[in-house]
């Protein structure tokens, strides 16, 4: 799903996103709209997806993957974890109780339990740990859920610690959560890691609810892991390499700022339908690029989110179908074709 | 027409300028596309409409105005002007024949004799030598046009100075172009000169032709000099104004930061139905504004340009209808009436 890291996908509008762009969902981070504008803030605008104007679902984080990664000084304890605005340095704290708080009154369809993301490579005791504490944390979230109107997943921790993956797991899934993710992956490990521990995880997750698999990731991430049989996902990967000029094709990445495109004709992605390539030469993209405007950042977005939303509305076709492998398959062979 | 220094309007798109805004003609700068990414390579790409993607009129200035105001250590001679490059430093020279040349590759439908522009105040006997200057450049001009296919203007300078506009006038106005500028305006003088030397100048252009003002206004500014007879503007205000949270409104200038706006649900404009206003309030321009999120620059700057143009859309009716003096004066009396 498209990021929102502060309430909004950046340079792209909600118009876009629903019509341009097809997304059905959203994400808000906690952190920070806890931190700026502030939940309750939020909450008097009538939450995220009004504050958006944004008319489908949305989703927010458990606030603390910004914590663990973006904040000063955390601190963690059993209470939750002390921690220093990256913005302003004040003072504050972020518990299951505190998450549901912030989350209930940002208000999204879907909320996530409070749990701790460990960067890797991390010590096994230390790990172990962090997932007893993740479990507790993920009780004390349900229990602290007061709006039923909201929906809530839990998150299996465990690093790349298969044994300890088997025992989150079912440690989170014995919580009648609504849904079930996969968190502190993409945090520094190998890929051939990621792609391991999440098709070892997803066999302990119940079939009949969501998975997700949270940060992840390349279109290659993608598609494998779809394979493994993860349902949602959540990246700022097309966002954020849209805006440093790294586009995603069919036939693989192509940097835009290179100089050979400079006279070309040519759109990004030939079998790509969205507005930029059905209007912009690859010749102005690299302009607007080497000139730093914004409208390249904007179109270069539209154009990658359009590529990851087509992905995985080709992925879930084809799994209707029955043919999934072939698709996964032919469209990574295509993928490592041409990268350019 | 909104501007687009470097090959597009600034975190607006053209479907947009054009659905969305209603705009007839952007303008492109000559001295930027000269320098990056070269009138040769927009050439190549077709010329500046196709390059854009825009299906409408465009207009490039002569380069003047930037070598005078952002290039490095210019040089004035009869033949043009030597100068370096604002972005790397790099030797360049800017002549009328060269502002030509440069200007039929890169194919606007409208170009613009190439002219010195003056900074205010300056002294008379330099101003003088100017305008001198500026009438031989402007035949220059016209006679290094090769192109039938696309029209040309010519520039009256004069500075602040009354009997120096008349003489440049009558000098520009003898040789037969296909519509005459007012320049030299908007570079330090007083609003009431400028209000002054305009309503002067127009007398002595020919009705049947356009008058355009270069690099004016405020939505004030665009009124009161219709009134005077000017049927064109170019201003980069309504785009940088939005990037930096300053919004035009019917009952005047609204900024987006201030802290009152934190809880409002308000539009920015009650009376507009731009993108912006039917769909997002104050309270959240103001957050995007706050988190530094490009949403906010382009949210603000598709409502400014909606505001400009439908201004001087209002402005042709009332024309049209003969109540252009009651139109523009309810208008002005009510921008007065409640800014913020």
């Amino acid at each position: 799903m498209p990021v929102g890291t502060a309430g909004s996908v950046k340079t792209i509008s909600p118009k876009e996103l629903d019509e341009d762009i097809g997304a059905q969902i959203i994400l808000g981070n906690t952190y920070h709209l806890h931190i700026r504008p502030g939940d309750d803030v939020v909450a008097k605008h009538g939450g995220l997806a009004k504050f958006n104007a944004w008319n489908r679902p949305t989703l927010t984080d458990s606030g603390g993957y910004q914590v663990f990664s973006l904040a000063e000084m955390n601190k963690i304890t059993e209470d939750g974890v002390h921690f220093r605005s990256h913005l302003d340095g004040r003072k504050l704290f972020l518990s299951p109780e505190t998450s549901m708080e912030i989350q209930q009154n940002i208000g999204a369809d879907i909320m996530m339990a409070f749990d701790e993301c460990v960067s890797l490579p991390a010590e096994r005791k230390y790990v172990e740990e962090s997932v007893e504490r993740t479990f507790r944390w993920a009780q004390r979230s349900y229990d602290a859920k007061t709006n039923d109107e909201q929906a809530l997943f839990g998150i299996i921790q465990g690093g790349a610690d298969k044994e300890l993956r088997e025992r989150s797991a079912g440690q989170i899934t014995s919580i009648p959560f609504d849904g079930y993710a996969i968190g502190g992956l993409s945090v520094g490990e190998e890929i051939p890691v990621m792609y391991d521990i999440t098709s070892h995880t997803t066999q302990f997750m119940p079939e009949d609810k969501p998975r997700y698999l949270m940060g992840v990731g390349t279109p290659q991430d993608l598609l494998n892991c779809i394979s493994y049989g993860v349902d949602m996902f959540d990246c700022v990967m097309p966002t954020r390499n849209a805006r440093n000029g790294l586009l995603f094709t069919s036939k693989g990445k192509l940097h835009i700022k290179r100089k050979e495109w400079q006279l070309s004709d040519d759109p990004v992605d030939s079998k790509c339908d969205c507005y930029t390539c059905k209007n912009f030469s690859r010749g102005y993209l690299r302009h607007l690029f080497k000139a730093g405007e914004y409208l390249g950042m904007r179109l270069n977005s539209l154009h990658n989110l359009h590529f990851y939303l087509s992905l995985v509305k080709n992925a879930r076709n084809a799994i209707n179908l029955g043919v999934y492998n072939t698709y996964m398959k032919e469209t990574l062979e295509e993928m490592s074709s041409g990268g350019e």
